[in-house]
């Protein structure tokens, strides 16, 4: 019986009644023996809620002030939380990401973490107790001011605490069933997926996929550490995501699944000079901004004008500041204009298999083809292939190619394909 | 032009407009050439609403969780305030207790402070910026834990801080113009005294006066820090509390106010053994129960059966608390049984003036008499006498009292004694 690190949404624990069945849940984990980390985010809308009342006081509000504000949120979930595991009988105490070693480095809103030095949690294990650790936050390195991980960032804290406590598991709790074939708002006929590697993880999350935290994934495989995702609604188990299986699994489906993204947009950067240097330019001046920066596209260069379009795709959210950034740096790069497309949506195919399936683009195109959908960019990787097309194409889409590659549920009974190996 | 430090309560923090305005008034003091370090409370009704919610998940909320939830509040406006200021142009950082380097004992929900280390505000301002501190809490010296310092704290935090950073005064501001002779909703003619001495300010706080804290009081006369209190809807100059007047000030009234107070209970333990070192176990046990007792009254011991009964009066809010204590120590103690009593009232004369002036003490006897009001306890210091009656009989006597004392407003002119000197 070794120790387990829980994570709890703020869905899960979004009012007194919630708590109070999350504080028994952890309990009986407690009692089968288990020393219990959890990991807890605040309480259902508290962050939004937050960030409205920031924007009433300032419409461009300090990134340290933003990160002091939200921070109250999992202070809120986390007391109670310790409050009503007490209450059952079971000590537990709760602790801020400071005081649970959580540093980071100082990018305030969306801060990555540093080392993790969980001596307080350890000593509350030893004397017994449950800790209870505030998701989403840490403290800065070199200011020691506050910081926050950015959207999500409560998956990575309770993966980043499992690997540093040597955890057997980190169980991530929602309120879906687990990681689903495609998503089941969009596809009806998903299924559950019971097992996947980090690296499919980690394609579906980067994909649009929204129930794991892309960075919690990275720091899972970095880590080895299994993540087993469930509902805190139901004691079903869910989706198990671990190293890829060993030698041939014969049951491993080649495809594991179809995710979608509409929360991107395009920005074409028009014009640009066709020398060396150019395009680092852009990237750079996108990267100084702390902006993410997904797919990347140059078409080849009109001959007669030596000169050369380069598109990319970026979250929404960042858009504005990318374009204001591009604006200034105008004459510099030397590039002609700048088109922003919010409209855009992206499909992306995930699976370990199609490395040895030569036809799984071909099918993938022709799927979507079949749907009437327009392709706008490609991009693949080892184990992904990902377009872009308009937004409003995109659930028609995802059915075409979940359906086309069998992944649609036929009578409870998961659909997969003979593993030819490699 | 020194450093100010600026307290601001919770009605005028309630929502984002009046956060602009403090921040308005914040910014006006720095362009008249203060530094200056603001301490600011929870939003409005933060603080109920967050125990009420401790209350949803657990009857009895352990205090150290109970702190830390607590502390989101002073988190949640300290931070909006810093964003408010910065929206106006002027740099603002905030900073929680344990930041501030307010050091506390460890005793939960009401914690002392033992130490101020204000390295991180100091840097604050040296760097230009102003300095927003959460009030009402700290950190412990020994277990690294939350704390708060219990109701009113915030007053206390910024006289500290205040005298830490060797301020010039220390401003609460509040929704009232200052410290009144008696408290305007029971008294309409009650006046705003203008200059009180610590003392003054000390046995009217003690006494049940709202608007400064008691250890916020005590903490001023100590380090000799000047407080001004006034009000944040106003511009008007409020109460200075500051070091007695030198030598004979003629003009300083014999009496200060009077103050009453609803929220205490009377204890009464009956039958206890007439023996050296009794009444010492019963308030050795009170105490180890960290409840403050007020008054404390030994009846003269029957010469027949060798027993003695002693009353003493605490907060409401404690009486259950030492109920369930002396209940259980019954036999030990060996007194016969135990009476309770949240029916009382007290009211209090405080003025330096009566330590000269014999006949104050019998004067506020027949007044009260004339107001039909019978005395059940009596408690006197060098510059306050105290009595205490039934609760509903409060309202006639403070009104009675005060009038007798010549404090009523007369057509805006301040009555004032001789001073006699001594």
């Amino acid at each position: 019986m070794g120790l387990v690190v829980q994570k709890y949404g703020g869905s899960s624990v979004a009012d007194a009644e919630g708590i109070k069945r999350v504080a028994k849940r952890i309990v009986d984990t407690k009692k089968q023996g288990h020393e219990v980390v959890v990991v807890v985010s605040a309480m259902g809308d508290t962050t939004d809620e937050l960030i409205d009342l920031a924007q009433q006081v300032s419409p461009i509000p300090s990134g340290r002030e933003l990160d002091m504000l939200l921070t109250a949120g999992e202070r809120m979930s986390m007391a109670l939380l310790a409050m009503a595991i007490k209450n059952l009988g079971v000590d537990a105490r709760s602790f801020t990401g400071s005081q649970a070693g959580v540093i980071t480095d100082a990018v305030h809103n969306k801060a990555r973490i540093i080392d993790v030095t969980p001596g307080r949690i350890r000593s509350a294990l030893d004397e017994g107790a449950i800790a209870i650790v505030a998701g989403f936050q840490g403290v800065s390195q070199d200011t020691k001011d506050i910081t926050t991980l950015g959207r999500g960032g409560s998956d990575t804290t309770a993966v980043a605490l499992a690997a540093a406590l040597d955890a057997e598991v980190c169980e991530i709790y929602t309120d879906v069933d687990g990681i689903f074939t495609a998503d089941p708002r969009v596809v009806k006929k998903a299924r559950k997926i019971s097992r996947i590697s980090y690296q499919e993880m980690l394609e579906l999350a980067a994909s649009g996929s929204k129930v794991l935290h892309l960075r919690c994934v990275e720091y899972a495989r970095r880590y080895d550490m299994p993540v087993h995702v469930r509902s805190s609604f139901s004691g079903l188990v869910g989706t198990w995501v671990t190293d890829e299986p060993e030698g041939d699994d014969m049951e491993h489906a080649i495809i594991s699944g179809v995710a979608h993204d509409t929360s991107e947009a395009k920005i074409t950067v028009v014009g640009v000079p066709d020398k060396p240097g150019e395009a680092a330019k852009i990237f750079r001046l996108v990267a100084d901004n702390e902006i993410n920066i997904d797919m990347i596209v140059q078409n080849v260069s009109a001959a007669s004008t030596g000169r050369t379009d380069i598109s990319f795709t970026l979250p929404m959210s960042d858009g504005q500041n990318a374009m204001t950034a591009l604006t200034k740096a105008q004459a510099e790069i030397g590039f002609e204009s700048l088109r922003y497309d919010d409209q855009i949506g992206k499909i992306s195919l995930v699976g370990a298999g199609m490395r040895s399936h030569p036809g799984v683009t071909a099918k993938f195109f022709e799927s979507l083809t079949g749907a009437g959908v327009n392709i706008e960019l490609i991009s693949t990787s080892e184990i992904r292939i990902s377009v872009v097309c308009r937004a409003d194409g995109v659930p028609a889409a995802v059915q075409a190619v979940h359906t086309a590659f069998g992944l649609d549920d036929q009578s409870g009974e998961a659909v997969v394909y003979g593993g030819t190996g490699r």
